[in-house]
């Protein structure tokens, strides 16, 4: 069974996480492979109960294609990344190593990454938690020290997700890493980043339009 | 090329994390299937630089495959799990379903308790990760309630994976959710657990025997 490939996120969302909300990954992945996608939204206001039927946790992104209907980003990633060997390479030794590397970003990095900047935006800090961070990212700075990419000679899902998660600007701002900072840079001047980010950005601006045409109504 | 699965481990932990090393997962995984492995040890001591060949983060388990070899235990579980119908349905649209499910694991539920438990277990703690955590447990406590296993009617990759992040006894002391209760004792009564289980704790207190004999020779 076929049908559009549908990227579900947000109708709006604060200035704050624009440019960084996870439907990018998606929109990013069908842009490197040229595919076409629609853009389905939930509301923002009541997210926490409104699509829970979609999404157990209140989260966007989720994915509709043909008959599969995913939550969980980097379960939509997968997915998406095994349709060309443009994300996701033929081989089997290189497919299951872009696997590892998706799992490690979610797992390993995006694990202690994202607990430190819940703790951030909070005001709070924690000795334990900011140790495990600095651990972390001098690992991984230690390997993109090593390699132009993730996984063999070329960019694959892994690279997305990995760029994905180190791209905030709180943890680049946050020591020094020049490995990671130009891995990243490298990523993100990719023409499919560039194209999902512009897209992102612009569905807010159109939601704030809305929002502004209700209220003068 | 074929070879025999091997599954590595430390050589030895302290009492505190036995039975929760994470090589748990890929015994657990093998002994549902009913796959021969065999388990390969590196030093517990000086993990933090010592393996970062296999593992860059310094961690267990990793896994060898013929050809394959894999680091992050749900890398490795997918890999496993994918060698026949018993842990990944063979249906496109479940075994789509039970990826999305073990990413849930790792990256909704998990990176939530993680943190909490690094935080805990440092005798620190913060309102914003204790607020996240009581979040995502009510949200899989909403989940459970309604349903005996994660994907269709039997126990799944998704389901050995989510009872091993859901077991931690400092998470299972932490409020009353009665469906996860329910269905973390389900998953742990299964014989490959047991059997799993017993197999590290042998492999643990083997190493204290030998440790003992080498402090007296």
């Amino acid at each position: 069974m076929t049908g559009p490939i549908k990227i579900w996120t947000y109708d709006w969302v604060p200035d704050e996480p624009r440019g960084f909300v996870r439907d990018l990954r998606l929109r990013w992945a069908c842009e490197e492979m040229g595919l076409p996608y629609e853009v389905g939204t939930v509301p923002f206001d009541g997210r926490e109960t409104n699509h829970l039927d979609r999404q157990p946790f209140g989260q966007v992104p989720f994915l509709d294609d043909g008959d599969l209907r995913l939550f969980e980003s980097g379960a939509g990633l997968l997915h998406l990344a095994r349709k060309s060997d443009l994300l996701m390479p033929s081989g089997r030794v290189e497919a299951a190593q872009v696997e590892q590397w998706i799992i490690a970003a979610l797992n390993s990095i995006e694990m202690v990454t994202m607990p430190w900047v819940v703790l951030t935006w909070s005001g709070q800090q924690s000795d334990a938690i900011e140790g495990w961070l600095d651990k972390r990212l001098g690992q991984i700075e230690a390997v993109l020290s090593e390699r132009e990419y993730l996984v063999g000679d070329g960019f694959t899902a892994a690279d997305l997700l990995m760029a994905d998660v180190l791209r905030l600007d709180l943890l680049r701002a946050h020591g020094a890493r020049p490995a990671s900072e130009a891995y990243v840079g490298r990523m993100l001047s990719r023409p499919a980043f560039k194209k999902a980010l512009a897209d992102q950005l612009a569905h807010f601006a159109a939601a704030d339009e809305m929002r502004k045409e209700e209220t003068a109504r």
